[in-house]
């Protein structure tokens, strides 16, 4: 298939965007075979099926490389007592909090975990995302951590999706290893860990470093049971302290480093060091009406790869949408359109460990979105307007 | 048509969203006949197509009470050159600014202006939007405050949805007029008013009292004219400063008025007295980064009912969602979903002068909602999220 007159934003070269007016994408089964200049079609282009996109923008397909979109339940009511004047800790009497999702999830069978998360799976696609991280993290148990993963990977038989699972036991401590979090990483955490991987169910793998979640000494343990698995390691670091997490994810060569709204100047430098990607999250910011912005500036200016995310998840970001989450990072966090689209597509890749996909080059994945728009910058300007036009997985539109 | 097994939120009772469970709908041609629970069903449902909801949840049709939806080109080249550091002088030499949206809808001809706003006014269909008010404002002479009001009209013909229009000559001084504003007013904003009723292109007449807009005197001059024609009016007040916009709209009466992020405890006193709505319009603020929010507290103590709008606008708000609207208002400014679906629903009705719509009560217009949740607070909860099942405007599915 051959896609002409196309506004291609490649996202791999050095003019802003990578962008190619008049360009042309030649794919061959699931792979893209040659991009480049109308004019410049190779011989091999013709014979194949033309698709004239009319000028419209193309870009790689989006990956959405944090969430938590398996899960049981949604957390509206505990959302709305606290607006009507509930105090903590009668949302906490009443069963809310993570408990609560910790609580459905265990009670949800694989079934019904996939039909809600395939929902927001949807809406994610609906905008042109192609690839998604999904997090275990709301079992806490081996049984539940298992089933989250299961269904995860599922979801790549039932939706035109690449799915990467990240195995997330050090999410929080269950309310039956209260005060004994040791105890959890040790019987529970570490164990889980090696069935799923015994299952194949783990890419990568990934734990909460802050005060309501586990210490650095805690997450170390479960990464140093990764290394000896040969997984690779990201984590939520520095959300709403800063415990040193990110330190310890560079020491460790973590793929990414997630949250930082409290990382510093030698964090940053740490990243950059380790080649780890800052995640950047501000549907989380946002919700929890954090006021400390993570620092952008830093990471510019030691090269710390920036991605984005949704984090979408039932309690502190009930977000299902990538392209507000540019916005978000354009307006809260004074990103520009350029770092946004590179934050959801060649960086977002970076953050998984792929690295084809996220760009629109000669070998990579023919995943695509084509959009109804002109330039690029649109995509970030935009709220809540969806416009995408097609979208494409793995040559099929 | 009777629609059974549903979860009502009539918002028109005593309980919180007036809500019923096992609720029914009897609709007779555009109209609503009959509302109760299932368990009562008069003689008449009888013999009436019957559909099962399952339980989901129907509201009111939703209503955006203040749009800019009507208008040429974008700026998104503008939000970028920001967003990459250049001043607002670079901005301005560049074209950008309402200049440029002046500038833009001038140029465009009526179908071009038509096309363009469709594709935002079915975003905002896509999630059950059936009544959206448009307004002039980005013509400043008078040929093109009249065409933008004729398109706006044209919609209706277009698509299932209600119009109300807004005259909003008084929006900005045009560069013609540069310094002048009074001139502009007198040549231009209240002739074109007067030509614009005659056509009947005239629901409200709307003002922008502001600083970098026009000062009371000015927007009074403007009034009284609304006032000979017999046409309510409405006001952007109080939007950056406190300038006693909102005063002199109640003094007139005015069905609402809007933004009001510097509206005082007297202000809203004063409103109360005149019946006039409070416009909240949480886009707006969020984009400019605002850090001054209405006074909510203020508009509950004094029993303004309070609305809530996109404002959708290429500038300062180019938002298409009343869903993401409802959530922001709820993050950014602590108000209930309650309130929030109250603001687009029968709050929004009153803010435009309708008595038909906003409810779920007999005797008014069949504009409903059909979402596949199970309880109001879901509409606010979720970011970028859109559970519509299906929409009903006048009576068809
Ligand atoms: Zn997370
Ligand atoms: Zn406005």
């Amino acid at each position: 298939m051959l896609l002409t007159n196309a506004t291609l934003a490649t996202m791999h070269q050095g003019t802003p965007y990578g962008l190619l007016k008049n360009g042309a994408v030649l794919v061959k089964g699931h792979m893209i075979e040659w991009v480049g200049a109308g004019d410049d079609l190779p011989a091999e282009a013709s014979g194949h099926e033309k698709i004239d996109l009319d000028g419209r923008l193309v870009t790689p397909g989006l990956i959405d490389c944090h969430t938590h979109i398996v899960h049981g339940g949604n957390r509206a009511n505990e959302f709305e007592m606290r607006l009507n004047g509930a105090s903590y800790e009668e949302v906490a009497r009443a069963g809310g909090g993570i408990v609560s999702t910790v609580t459905a999830t265990r009670q949800a069978d694989e079934a019904a975990l996939l039909e809600d998360a395939l929902k927001r799976v949807d809406a994610l696609m609906g905008e042109g995302v192609t690839t998604i991280e999904i997090k275990s993290g709301y079992g806490l148990d081996l049984e539940t951590e298992l089933k989250m993963l299961r269904v995860a990977r599922s979801i790549e038989k039932h939706r035109e999706i690449t799915v990467k699972t990240s195995f997330l036991g050090a999410h929080a401590v269950p309310e039956e290893y209260s005060g004994n979090a040791d105890a959890y990483i040790d019987e529970v955490c570490i164990p889980a860990l090696e069935v799923a991987h015994a299952e194949g169910l783990v890419d990568a793998v990934d734990g909460f470093c802050e005060g309501i979640a586990f210490s650095p000494d805690q997450i170390r343990r479960v990464f140093e049971k990764a290394n000896a698995l040969g997984i690779r390691v990201k984590l939520h670091a520095e959300q709403l302290s800063n415990l040193g997490g990110t330190q310890l994810a560079a020491e460790f060569g973590a793929l990414s480093a997630d949250h930082l709204e409290y990382a510093n100047d030698d964090d940053a430098a740490a990243m950059a060091k380790s080649g780890s990607v800052a995640v950047i999250l501000p549907g989380a910011y946002y919700t929890i009406r954090e006021t400390q912005a993570p620092p952008i500036e830093a990471f510019r200016k030691h090269k710390v790869p920036m991605a984005l995310a949704t984090d979408c998840n039932p309690g502190s970001s009930p977000i299902t949408s990538l392209l507000l989450t540019m916005n978000m990072a354009c307006t809260l966090f004074r990103m520009t359109p350029q770092e946004t689209l590179a934050g959801i597509t060649h960086n977002a890749a970076l953050a998984l460990g792929i690295d084809d996909a996220g760009v629109i080059k000669a070998g990579t994945r023919a995943d695509l979105a084509i959009w109804d728009i002109e330039h690029p910058a649109e995509l970030s300007y935009r709220i809540g307007f969806n416009p995408l036009y097609k979208r494409m997985f793995g040559g099929k539109l």
